[in-house]
């Protein structure tokens, strides 16, 4: 079933398991290969820990030895005999969400969702396996970046950024428009950056932490808001000719953070939420009178990531300075602590 | 602050109170004059009863003493003096919402929502008064119509085909789309006419009773699903190739209805929630995974009542059909009783 590999492959690898909630450890387990004529495997250039990784390892979502992590960028190094967007030797990005890209679904925009969907196994890790890899990974074109810092871009492409980007997307962020950011996370400040990019005439950002609402205000907020909750939505209409931003993105999934989002878009806006829900409950008749557009759930990476390459290799967008921390894969428990602790904003694993 | 008034008008009015659920009675009370420079008054041509109206009579939101009524046609009798689109003797159509039709959110759109909204007395009476009136209310081309089918059609459009309209349009009705209704109520029935009339090429309704089905047929439905809950929305997806609708409508508001809803439709797609909502709970982690946009709230009717009136002149639509039964307002008792009970979609009130 392979059609093409690379000549030299080892046997084992190192990869990130949690084996329990907050223990985290590499281990050396079998290198993964083509089982199927659309697989292919990469050898991984970068990865990283999500925020969504600290769910499981703050004991508040079940996980046991699982294998971590779904942010990737890499070069091919076997195909399927059925790949025939690929070949060895190609330098590409992925989505965490295996697609297609060919389905109904997928064509109306939400890969991510894709009636076809497949699996791949943890990025953490030296190699991985990505079904339908056709639908799934982006030749970068011009192959591996020399500069880290572009690494870092491609990387960041693979996850946060296109995520960032969905929620901005979704609260129809553009020109003439005044856009709210609840979480100040890589995603929220993913957000930001998408959202002044897309033209957002105005980018409100959220924030009580010097150095996230630094890197917001690179990334282009207008306005960095210290208030929370119902005074926080208050400070936005404030700004807003007592009215509300015109769309709001929400990136952290909690209950506070969505009713801070619901309550700080105006009647007729557009609230994009993309943090992973946490025993959220919405109340129907609040939204029903709010009256406001919601869309969110797992990002449709995959829809953006050509555009996304292209405005990285053009310099417009630098969304690898998300990455405050890059430390070899080896140490990944050390991240983890890292960004649980919030000492960092997002910690990349260099393999 | 009257700039005109009509030569003829009585010191006192037959007007229809819920004084208790289940409690209605019809009384004499003062006739409403012009009290602001933007006020009119009008004679009603016809009131009708809401299935909102039903919540209060059932006792399952407080009601103490109440004028009714938000759904209205008739002629105009008195105007303040800022007035300047409406003069006496125009026959005029209104939305339930008040709205200047100027504001930033009247312009977005959303004119239920707008920043400087007004307020009315009931229109299940014999004369009302309406603040902000030249932005509330759309004069007729050609006035009072002699067809009492085309008076049901016009009256229909002040709410129910207005409020089922917004909710295809949240819904994306359009070319190549398949949608589904729940709630065969007047909303609902309206929003499969909406939804056929917008171009969509498969209209699924929901209903189990027959005189309701029928009307639904006739209005566009190509199917109808006698199931309900998670069997209704395997049905759907039987009949869209395992994916869902394309858009749904809400037109119940209850959590079983808003649970039908979201599961009837694919990722991606669009629900447009109408029914008042009445204690549902929108699970946060459940709206994330099906990825659907949702949009709700009590509709923009003014947004679409100049299209709406076209539509009924050029004979397009006959919306009017909701109406089972016309009573006389004085028997507006009976006209709540046969609603309750579901002897009837929906009584038109003869003023």
């Amino acid at each position: 079933m392979t059609a093409q590999s690379a000549p030299t492959i080892p046997d084992t690898m190192k990869a990130v398991i949690m084996r329990a909630p907050g223990d985290i450890v590499v281990e050396e387990v079998p290198v993964p290969h083509v089982a199927a004529p659309g697989d292919a495997v990469i050898k991984l250039a970068a990865a990283c820990i999500c925020g969504s990784d600290l769910w499981p390892f703050r004991g508040l979502q079940p996980v046991e030895n699982q294998r971590m992590g779904h942010e990737y960028v890499g070069t091919v190094v076997e195909v399927g005999e059925e790949v025939s967007t690929l070949k060895v030797g190609d330098f590409v990005i992925g989505s965490f969400m295996v697609s297609d890209s060919t389905c109904e679904i997928c064509q109306a925009g939400f890969p991510s969702h894709c009636a076809n969907a497949g699996s791949y196994t943890g990025s953490q890790a030296e190699y991985m396996r990505i079904e339908q890899a056709d639908g799934t990974l982006v030749v970068v074109p011009g192959g591996a970046p020399q500069d880290p810092e572009r690494l870092a871009d491609y990387l960041a492409a693979s996850d946060v950024l296109g995520t960032g980007w969905f929620s901005a997307v979704a609260a129809q962020a553009g020109p003439g428009k005044t856009i709210a950011v609840v979480g100040d996370g890589a995603v929220g400040l993913s957000a930001v950056l998408a959202a002044k990019t897309l033209g957002a005439e105005k980018v409100i950002a959220f924030s009580r932490h010097e150095d996230r609402a630094q890197l917001a205000r690179e990334f282009g907020a207008d306005v960095v808001i210290a208030e929370r909750g119902e005074e926080g939505a208050a400070k936005v209409k404030e700004l807003t000719g007592g009215l509300g931003a015109h769309g709001v993105c929400e990136a952290v999934g909690t209950q506070e953070s969505m009713d801070q989002a619901l309550a700080s878009c105006r009647p007729g806006g557009y609230v994009g939420f993309v943090g992973v829900s946490h025993d959220q409950k919405i109340d129907g008749q609040d939204l029903f009178f709010r009256q406001v557009h919601l869309l969110g759930g797992p990002a449709p990476v995959r829809r953006f990531l050509p555009d996304l390459i292209q405005r990285i290799q053009a310099g417009q967008i630098h969304p690898g300075k998300v990455f405050t921390s890059r430390i070899p894969l080896e140490q990944a428990a050390e991240g983890y602590k890292a960004m649980d602790e919030r000492r960092e904003i997002k910690v990349m694993l260099e393999v």
